[in-house]
């Protein structure tokens, strides 16, 4: 492992979008990035829903650029005149916004010729100066990484085709594994011996997440680590602990090599 | 309209999730509030999604609650090691975490005597000094208001019911109302006469959304206003707009009083 190789790296993801905070759209690209970050064991450590309005944009990457290893912006990258973010990138760091002329010529291709790209399609060229391209193969206006910071669109479609192309450029860690491991115990019953099982495996990160189904509360923990061995110990406690207090242990969705309850 | 009353209150809504960070769990609170919220004319303006750390909590807390009229804190107020939100919030307010006789009250009732309220429930009547409880009456551990921070259970049936009690405390703007007209044209081709609308009715929110539904590109344009006539007057626009450019103009979820489209 070379001097700054580090176990994990950190991403904090803006989502520019007025749809969001009206209520109008249900986000999903949090979820989605996240899981594909922990596949290679980068983390999400934080998401800023911020609404299209340049000040604040420039607020949220100054405020996080420095904290994490990587930001993420998702949306706000199209021809129309609520697309705002090229515009805030540039300005917070203090980049002139310019015709890309690579962005220009992939628009031309897309579209069948220069007599197509009409003005709004030529807005999503206006890329700031020394970014680098994010390549899109659906949709063909590309989105872009301006040193630590990476642009995508965010329809989630488009935005999963450009992480393609960034996920080439982030430095890996070790992939994050979870175990989950439900039971209809109440929480309040788990939390003593719960809490102990965390101090004795400060490798691996286990929450508490109560939930309604069909009217019933159910109880799921969720154990995540980068350490196989120590995940799988842990689960085993877990699921012996629930055991223990008359629970039905279930194990779902084990990522962590060892077998639990013959899964 | 008395000298302090806004059209329109703001709220900034702090997630507190590793689940949801880890990408477990697909957060569904943040539409919900919103939408709740459009109603009674208070707009969600930004949401930060945080980890189960007490600095990070603490951050939003501080960077939130002078910026916007309220503050919104969902999760980790149970009784499990992770739920560290209760005293990140006392820490913020420098306010002393303490046992809060009301909601120890509460527990008992709720759990049907004193010797059902074991050290984990306790936990959740631990309440920084000053605070005010918000009802809940789905699983008794209250949630807490304190100065214009409310915080609430990040489980949804809780937190909506939860809701209920806080949105009587909160001052009331005028209702949001929003249109909605899709098309199957390009974003790029309803740019610039969509632009020209937006500037036509500055008291108007027009917002553009491309999407994928069964493999096509579709096109949402979304109005947003307290002033239903311009509101009206604005969406008739668009419609004519769209037909306009030869396309078929679909009015979905309208909630002007005018009659569009025939709906």
């Amino acid at each position: 492992m070379s001097p700054d190789q580090k176990d994990n790296y950190t991403v904090a993801l803006i989502v520019v979008g007025n749809e969001i905070l009206s209520g109008r759209t249900q986000d999903t690209n949090t979820s989605w990035i996240a899981e594909q970050l922990n596949k290679i064991g980068v983390l999400l450590q934080q998401v800023r829903v911020v609404p299209d309005v340049e000040p604040d944009i420039i607020a949220a990457i100054h405020d996080l650029r420095e904290k994490y290893d990587y930001v993420f912006i998702t949306g706000g990258i199209g021809p129309t005149h609520d697309d705002i973010t090229a515009e805030a990138v540039a300005k917070a760091f203090k980049a002139k916004l310019q015709l890309n002329q690579t962005a220009f010529d992939i628009l031309v291709r897309h579209y069948g010729g220069e007599e197509y790209v009409t003005p709004p399609r030529k807005k999503m060229a206006m890329i700031p100066d020394g970014a680098d391209l994010i390549n899109n193969p659906v949709s063909g206006a590309p989105g872009f990484q301006i040193e630590n910071v990476f642009v995508m669109a965010g329809v989630p479609r488009i935005m999963q085709a450009m992480f393609d192309d960034v996920k080439t450029r982030l430095k890996k860690g070790k992939p994050v594994l979870s175990n989950t491991v439900s039971c209809s115990l109440a929480e309040s019953d788990v939390a003593e011996p719960l809490s102990a099982l965390q101090d004795k495996y400060p490798s691996v990160s286990i929450g508490s997440y109560p939930h309604f189904r069909g009217g019933l509360l159910g109880l799921s923990l969720v154990l995540r680590s980068v350490n196989d061995q120590e995940l799988d110990r842990a689960t085993g406690e877990v699921i012996g602990m629930i055991a223990e207090l008359g629970g039905e242990p279930k194990a779902l969705s084990v990522q962590s090599s060892g077998k639990l309850l013959g899964d």
